[in-house]
């Protein structure tokens, strides 16, 4: 892991960042990244449902009173950490499946995505699109009472067509 | 479309719950069975990213400045509709895959959650599961900024976990 | 759920038999009338990994204490069961993905057999071929130090045998 | 990006090839090649389903005004643009499924494959023998009512046939 | 086969619909409907690729000088036949995936969309939503140069549309 | 296609070896070397269904009157050669589904095995494996009326046996 | 099993038709009927690879000796029995994969195909079909040794076009 | 096979490691190693159910008397190892899918899992994260009546624990 990335430091977290295994932070840091650039305070976590499920039973039932407001949880394989997560908070939970070595990822898309009824996993893309994903989700969940994270976001979609506009096959 | 729902009356939308088709709502009655269990006002709508693109773009576009928090789209086969929908609003957008009749919504699934960067859908489960943990994960995304949601989300988890004690293999 | 199992009523449990959901029943009945046909003391119960958590974590924890020895998990879907129990127990836990709806337990099973490295799951097949066999193999391993168990699985093998060569096809 | 195409300069384009990210042209520079091969005016562009929806709208809705006469379509992923160019046009439309990285591109040809009754998708295979294949149909489909074109195809068949033949293993 | 269709009487057909198997023509029927309300003189054939290969060969490659324009083609398992048809034609050829017994028509699909380069096959989606999207695809490209076609599509389009807004749930 | 094999000069081929495109002599050269080793006299030839149709009905029409008893047909993608050369010949016809690009051969190998009643094509597995296996079944199929290559089949079979036992693990 | 097929009487049996549970005949008996029609001494057996592994072992060992020169195996789920006959004989075996419960025969066509370099199975269609080709692709086997079984299979194939040529659609 | 385990020299085996090809070492050779590290006397042979069907056999039957408490048998493909052995054992047979070169351990996956009703294989995770629990399963089958074990056990999973609580992500 050489890339690294900060809690933000100056205010207490909103978004919780955790992931299975600090190998899943390859994907999981594009997620981070992307907090970053909208100002959004926010802690990265590894935390395993397999091989720490106390520390994931606490760390999820203790997130709503320490102030988080959406977590983004990646895994692969048999990727039970997202479910395990909500199953032990009400706060909006957002699953990332990890891209697997044998099959691919489809394997930690199902394992996230195909929840019983009762307790969600609101669920993202397979790999990096999934981790930025997950956090532009976030941000938009956050901007219902954040009118600054609201613009940022039309800015951010403003930009992002200016950029396909520009982006045109060069002749 | 035997049984039917009611638009909460008496507010304006917080939630939408869209579907690319009538035939959906077979599925997608369930989501608006919970939000009124959760007293969420909300509105249901056929809305086809391929039959009706221009209503769908303008239903979409125009939905923040309706009041509407989250939009809750349930497609079935090629599922345009949650991408679509997630394309002109920076709104939390929640995708429901409905089963299809030759891959069982393995194909719904797929045209939902591998959105590219920049334009997230957070998936649920294929089916009536699917459809009611995007109701259950609405609640969760307004519940951040209404306490009483979050306490009925925790009543509902009690509720829930108490019925499976209950529910024990009679003997 | 109109067929019932009673838990063995003399001796403490070797073999506990859980499932997620209590619609589940149909298939892992198989297991419990397997572990009766054998004589294993058994329990069976209703434990939800993502309705009941913490039920399911102390339940898993105290197995070892009470003596069981194997532990049968049957859930479907995102089917976390089974790995969360093996989570929180150094005892042997073998699943089984139950039949779902849409994907016809293909989600179940890749949900229980990705397991990580360092928790494992012995997985059988999906649905009622599992539960059997998930009882067979549990009496395998308990019979490692129970004699007269491994002399019942022999015979169990020959009666098998006996009536796949009386069953030949009638002319 | 680095190597490129022309519009085909002397006359309006007859075939729209149209992509949903500029990093699809590896596989729809294909398309474009062979179109030229057989002199068809033709256009290359970047359109996004997701990121620019309105001028996605827009191009796909003045198509037939212009005197575009086939679009191809290119996507990956939860690939909208053929289903949705073709929910905005009457013109034929062609779809490419581009190989994804985790799925390798099964995702791309359910989304594009699968549309509803009423709007119609002509999908290809999944990468470049797919974006080969639906320059060679619109040229089939031009050639309707262009000899010219048809002789053309059965020259190329033809000479496709000769390579076969000449292509025998040497020895 | 109770229902059935008639070949259009007066005029020589435009577009060939031909199926493997004349237990297809459940699926397949819903083409010839739709070609009968635009109006376009077509053909219904049981050509089989496997069964009758000399006929299949004969028929397709004496589709152009017959006057067909479009071939369209819906086949089952295995499914060769538009991929032969257009290797003896270089007219456009559609193809329809039939539903099959064990894999559900996933099989039927890559049998038909997964072409190589040079002979292209326009894939349209599994079953009876395909059938009749092949019969739409097929009308759009006759419209290329026949403006009432053209105005038709648009009319059915408008139609279409009409109805999905005004099928709203009924409240 | 650097390695290369010979027909075998000095009698009549017994076993056709083809395939759909050169690139695929890299796999179907396994069969060839295998036939070599049992000395069975054999041809090796590119014959494409889809490229080359006329050129393959002929070859499969005639192959019976050359004194070829079984062909070995593989292919890639929709893998049409092996079932369209069944559907000439009633020669015994094995395929090979060749590994395709984006679906790692799943493509091929349905379009092969999924043949509907009437027209049989003993598959193998996909790729190097199913080419060795082709041509050691061609051999087996030989045998029954040549005890020289049913004797060489046992030796094989010995030798085979024989190194499995030898090359256990070092230590 | 209401339905049976009788050993034929008056000689040696030439093809075995084995499968791996009784309640596979309803799909294999579809092999004992067209072999009868073409007048194959045949023998139909259960022969299980996983219940009667010793009786499975002498069986295919013993075939040959016998005077059996094709074995037709059909099995379901892990599908061993074919691959493992073909592992105690040199005899040309065909496998025939059971529609399975859960998977449909995925996981039957896999089990059977997918055999290791060294030990062919050449492996017909899932289900009925697949019964049917491998009788068919059996007389095939037999008939490079008995010119009248050539001649009935151009008879059956005559047949069989002849049907389709007849069965049109009516109108 | 470049790294090399040897079986424990000084104690009589108790569990067996068993792979279907010399290649398949680079995957087992992981569970060796953890039994290694938990002291369990264990020995590791290449054992093929294709190519070695009687020595299979025999080690299985055999393997009871040798006082062989638990085997471990790897295979890919259609892998028939895993549950040929657990056909002629009544010990516990742990069954682990090797990656495969197409199909990336589906096969070999489904071939392993979906045994029949009558023959349990416990089946872990396809790759070396499978090998890996294929040992850990086996330490605890052989933990019920081994308390020192049992502790092991513990310990291994605390000091997992507590490298994942410190394995946290730098910054």
């Amino acid at each position: 892991m050489e890339e690294q990335t900060k809690d933000s430091p100056s205010s207490s977290p909103l978004v919780a960042v955790i992931m299975g295994s600090a190998s899943d932070w390859e994907t999981m840091r594009h997620a981070a990244t992307l907090l970053e650039e909208f100002g959004v305070p926010h802690e990265c976590r590894v935390v395993s449902a397999h091989r720490t499920p106390r520390m994931m039973a606490e760390y999820a039932t203790e997130a709503e009173g320490r102030g988080i407001e959406v977590i983004i949880a990646g895994a692969g394989g048999a990727a039970h950490l997202p479910g395990m997560v909500a199953a032990h908070t009400v706060l909006p939970v957002l699953g990332v499946p990890i891209k697997s070595k044998a099959l691919k990822g489809m394997d930690s898309l199902l394992s996230i995505v195909q929840m019983p009824a009762g307790v969600p996993v609101g669920t993202l893309a397979i790999g990096e699109a999934g981790a930025k994903n997950a956090a532009l989700l976030a941000v938009a969940i956050l901007a219902n009472k954040r009118p600054e994270l609201r613009a940022k976001l039309h800015r951010f979609r403003e930009e992002q067509e200016r950029k396909v506009r520009e982006a045109q096959l060069a002749r």
